[in-house]
């Protein structure tokens, strides 16, 4: 398809990039109000307890501290992140369930007497017995967490689709296996943090670090009992997040009471030990699969259990526990399915939503045993994924309707790019080939108002300005979004500004998760700039004696197609239409919403299109093991991007390289390791990640699909990488060493005694 | 009429009492960021020179000192605040033309070293003849003050309508008289100031008390030759300005400059005396006044010829010479008229644009000389009013359409309230009472962009968010908008917040000048929440199966008319739309333009209607002069305001109440001492203003009228008063003494020898 974009499409720098390089950008760390006060929070050292008693008084008597708080000075509301999730005070009231969980906030003048009122807080606990294993912790007789789920389930969702059992039996080749996936935080650097500051006519303003600002202010009102009308929030520069910053926490509540109690703005930043003990993390899981097949590779059927440690609350668990599902249905035709899933509260911390929420651990399931089913029937992996791959009007046994999809296209061009038919197989041991393929949704419907609203105002000279509440947390959304208004209005970036994440200031938007914001938001600054642009149009058109729909809107001109030298400039129409006409001042509003997606129902195997199109991700990586210590590096990845069309190619592919990055770490290192509810690595120092100089040579292939519902046909961008990462290097693991290992992360030890395993039974290893 | 308004005609505390009264709101000198230069400006001591050299080497050397800089650092584009008045250099290259005039600027680390630092800067002055008398001024010979303007003369205008040479004929009674004013200034608190800075994508932001954002963006744009989009403009909060803070000045430019040199925000602050040398200030006028009346006292013609000193340069000149001929128009019926209107450059300070700007000289002049009519006819002056009244219907020969009026009303009911025919002439040289009237356009159309747009956001539990461009100066718009928000949609001043005065957040608004802002952005923000009403009611009246029209919002709840008790609340009728309809989130956006006013043109006597509606305004003012020294007091005034409806009567009133203080300083004390250009008296101990004590009883008397152009009836309130205070004044120490005083301000010495003079020349001084 011919394209002839002006602005989209093109590598752009990021219109955040001067501030951010020059260190001029505000984290919240940077900020301080007159009078601020420092905030520090007590955390439970138990992992299940009652509190029996808090004595605040010798903390309250130390010079320089001004205000000590615990859970009965708040209103003790339930709160959660969805409105099915509202089991958790933020600063607990009569128990404790985790290792990590608030008990009280105290504020000083700095931080460090703060941090010493903490130690003179006295809290008597009765200490209960705990359960760390969410098997052990659904037996009769385990210890009750919460008074409303006896027997400690949070939540199960049952999918049933088609007939897995007469599948199953017409299947040539059936097997099972079981993976298990651990906890992993986000790894951002940047900790959470927020200031609280109220106004004398009592309005409360809160700075912070998120991802969701409109959750913020709506769940801050919630548990203060406030109207939304009394509360801003603003969301600072975001120094990553991942999924991490996306609830209101324990931290914004105590900042909020404090400074209302004091009249001070009072500031908290957590400590990255706090953020590992007491942050969301990616939730672990057990997984039970079952697949049967064709002979010549076509899935026949699906069956899975999963069983999850949603740790001692819920959290966005309705969400995470439909994203297992979900992750099924793509980028696969699955014809039957049936599936339980288990969420389980134990006296671990708690899970929440990560990159790829609720998908990679079955997507690293199936990718692995899509290609142990491969292996047995003797067929090449990328050709039981091109067997099997979704394509462009495909409907899903979920009734997910699959608007555009570039699968087949990316399995061939990255097993093309990455020479895998020379490699395949021939490492001798040491080097190996392996595929994954993801698909994502763009954006799936999981809150209540998910519509994102976009205003842009036209400067009397001209530019525009894009008010979104869209929450550019490091993603690049801004940048995109005035693409689109560049390219609608046939403007540069540069004559844009991108005013975002300011509940007072900017239209409501959910904020920046599930792959949303370019599709959504993207969506909506297109519709609203096309407004604008028909009125521009008409009086355009009338000006030069031709048709509105023959105008062409181009670096700054407006002009009919045919006649490039009858031109206005966009300054001259707009200062035609603003100031002469009846049009006047040119805003343009729009919000959109998804025409084509359905509210599925939880109790019917949510069969319904979740969203209005689909990302498609295929990746080859090539790997080198040691046969002798099972160290092994990740040398190269070849991936190929079915994004719709990239509306930033440059910002695509930091999208998808650093999700690839993410991907390769939940695989081969990243694990919070916990004890009887304590995290034993609460730092970078325990807790590995991959670091500059072990991320692999890699090359992105852009698969260009034109999806009618997006914005300039683009979909989302990243997620569909990151949730099969695993499994193509899982794959590329066996290729090399014959073994396959089922339980993440894949380190190098347990290569290694993989390797030793087999070669004792009598294997080579390979 | 019956009203029923819930939150309409209330007395409404306003919604930024609480940050005000408690010192919590931040003032620009309040303001701080981090590593911030404090700036001072160079003024010339000169009334007329060529700058032959600047030496600023030893300025640049003093430690502490940051950047120095002169006009030749600054691009010398000129400006003034309406295209047609481009004739000022913000800070000058090769002239200056008045006192104050801006030469150079330092910034440095504190204000300290800043101010040492101008000690510093050598600048060789060529010393040229100079004249400060327009009358001069405008002779040849006189020395040449613009390059584009030979004899010194910066705007003439005419008007002629109808005939006065046959009308004078006609007339029973004719006087001439020559009325003089001085030049006065805003007499605010907070004196102007600003801060700068430059982001690292080379964005400019200008924290600044300003009534005018956009504008300023508009005239920073323009000598700084960068496009708006690279420009915000935050107006923070005024301490007063009442037209004194309608320009981009010397500051804003100094600090853009200086911060962009430096890479660090800069603060510059004027002293009080600064601004009495270098600001603006009302106009001087010499009025040349002529009347013809019928024997009955109704007005026949008027002749007029003002020659004003403009000072060095244009500012808004153009509306300036308007509004003289403007003041003519209103509030009595003149079927002839003739005016000759000079503005003339001198080397004065600069005079600009002041509350009644324009106006107030003009009334001065007629409402006295209409009262030295009545006394030589034997007419009362509240007849004579009443006789030459506008009411409801009438056109004026300039074609001001008076859509409603009520100016017969406010005249008796304030001679009533006032016990007018009890006092009247019975002071025994002691007391004496005086009316005046005026009337007012509410924001006569004088801009190019003249439209006010509104934005109305519906929060997710029904409070709603309002923004706008106006901007709240401290006359309570933001209360008012916020008033007509919760009215149309049914909540409370409590649910609504206003954001404003942002150029990047908030919609185009030209600005808060010429009683614009409740009629402007009140509409606009009326039609912008009745747009969300309607998209309301259509859902509510689906749902409780009535008419859409019949429903009532009203206390947060919608309800039939008929039927209160079948009722939705507002919130959750909001859920339900956005939530559950393909409406989604409620976002209205209006803008407003008056559709029933004209572009008059200046060549052919303005002739069109310039606002939609005009308010009238009379008073009764109650002195008592001590007969022997002739110290008076204003000691009573009674006003009839016809502001339409009043939408916040304790605003209103206190808008009334500030506009007659403001015109009893003019009347009484006000004037800047001016020799060979020099300001004699430039600080708040030699410039006279009254103060509290001074301030007389005040009655204020609502005469309602509903102007079915504006806002639930309403329409501009205070200006009238202003304008009409002076006269009202002087015609009550006329009352009390006999003489009359056609040169202001009214003294207690110039009382004193026009008592003594007309004793003298054998009266009795009554």
């Amino acid at each position: 398809m011919a394209r002839e974009y002006a602005v989209i499409g093109k590598s752009i720098p990021r219109v955040d990039s001067p501030g951010k390089s020059t260190g001029e950008s505000q984290y919240i760390a940077d900020m301080a109000l007159p009078g601020m006060l420092y905030g520090k929070l007590l955390r439970s050292p138990h992992s299940h307890a009652n509190i029996i008693n808090i004595d605040t008084s010798k903390a309250e008597a130390l010079p320089g501290v001004k205000a000590v708080i615990t859970g009965k000075d708040t209103l003790g509301i339930k709160i959660g992140p969805l409105r099915s999730s509202r089991d958790r005070q933020p600063i607990t009231v009569e128990k404790v369930r985790f290792i990590g969980e608030c008990v009280a906030a105290v504020a000083a003048i700095d931080e460090d007497t703060a941090e010493e009122a903490l130690d003179l807080i006295k809290v008597d606990y009765e200490i209960l017995p705990a359960v760390y294993d969410p098997e052990e912790a659904l037996k009769s007789g385990a210890p009750q967490i919460h008074a409303h789920s006896k027997d400690n389930l949070s939540l199960s969702r049952y999918w049933n689709l088609g007939d897995v059992d007469v599948a199953f039996k017409e299947a040539a080749y059936v097997r099972e296996d079981v993976f298990t996936t651990p906890a992993v935080v986000h790894g951002h650097i940047e900790t959470d943090g927020c200031i609280a500051q109220w106004d004398a006519a009592g309005r409360l303003t809160v700075w912070a670090t998120t991802q969701v600002p409109f959750y913020l202010r709506r769940d801050l009102s919630f548990v203060l009992d406030i109207p939304y009308s009394k509360i801003r929030i603003i969301k600072v520069t975001v120094g990553g997040s991942f999924g991490g910053k996306t609830e209101m926490f324990d931290h914004h509540l105590a900042a909020s009471v404090i400074a209302k109690r004091t009249g001070k703005p009072v500031k908290i930043i957590l400590t990255k030990t706090e953020e590992f003990i007491a942050g969301l993390r990616r939730i672990p899981t057990k997984m039970w699969m079952k697949m049967g097949v064709k002979k010549d590779g076509t899935i026949l059927a699906l069956e899975s259990k999963i069983i999850t440690d949603g740790g001692a609350y819920m959290s966005v668990g309705p969400v995470t526990i439909y994203n297992h599902g979900l992750a099924h249905m793509l980028p696969y035709k699955v014809p039957n399915f049936k599936h339980e899933a288990l969420r389980v509260y134990t006296n671990n911390p708690v899970a929440g939503p990560k990159r790829g929420h609720g998908q990679i651990q079955v997507r690293f399931a199936i990718e692995s045993q899509l290609d142990m089913v491969a292996e047995a029937l003797g067929i090449d992996p990328v050709d039981i994924r091109l067997k099997n791959a979704l394509h462009t009007g495909d409907v899903t046994i979920s009734k997910l309707k699959i608007s555009t999809s570039g699968l087949e296209e990316s399995i061939k061009k990255c097993a093309e790019g990455s020479g895998w038919s020379e490699k395949r197989g021939k490492g001798n041991g040491i080097k190996g080939v392996g595929i994954g393929s993801g698909g994502f949704a763009c954006g799936p419907r999981t809150a209540a108002l998910s519509d994102s609203s976009a205003i842009i105002k036209i400067n009397e000279d001209g530019g525009a300005i894009v008010i979104t509440g869209a929450s550019d947390i490091g993603q690049g959304s801004s940048t995109i979004l005035a693409q689109i208004v560049a390219e609608v209005l046939g403007l540069t970036v540069d004559d844009i500004n991108v005013v975002s994440g300011d509940t007072d200031t900017t239209p409501y938007d959910p904020g920046t998760y599930g792959s949303r914001v370019t599709f959504y938001a993207g969506n909506a600054c297109k519709m609203a700039s096309e407004d604008i642009r028909s009125k521009l149009a008409a009086a355009a058109a009338k000006k030069l004696e031709v048709k509105a729909e023959d105008l062409v809107f181009r670096d700054r001109w407006v002009y009919p197609r045919q006649h490039p030298d009858r031109r206005i400039s966009f300054a001259e129409l707009v200062r035609m239409v603003q100031v002469s006409s009846a049009e006047g001042v040119l805003i343009g509003k729009a919000t959109y919403y998804p025409a084509g997606v359905d509210w599925p129902d939880p109790k019917n195997s949510y069969v319904g299109n979740i969203a209005d199109a689909y990302s498609f991700a295929s990746q080859v990586a090539e790997v080198e093991v040691d046969p002798e210590t099972g160290k092994y590096n990740l040398v190269r990845m070849t991936m190929g991007d079915d994004c719709g069309y990239p509306i930033n190619v440059m910002s695509a592919e930091g999208q998808v390289e650093g999700s690839v990055s993410n991907g390769q770490g939940e695989l081969m290192c990243e694990e919070v390791e916990l004890d009887e509810g304590r995290v034993c690595n609460p730092g970078y120092r325990g807790y590995q990640m991959p670091r500059s100089l072990d991320t692999p040579e890699m090359k992105t292939i852009h698969i260009e699909t034109n999806d009618p519902n997006g914005p300039f046909g683009a979909k989302e961008v990243g997620e569909g990488f990151i949730i099969s990462t695993p499994g193509a290097i899982a794959n590329a693991i066996h290729d090399a060493t014959g073994v396959w290992i089922k339980d993440l992360p894949i380190t190098s030890n347990k290569v290694y005694r993989a390797m030793k395993e087999a070669r004792e039974k009598g294997g080579t290893g390979q």
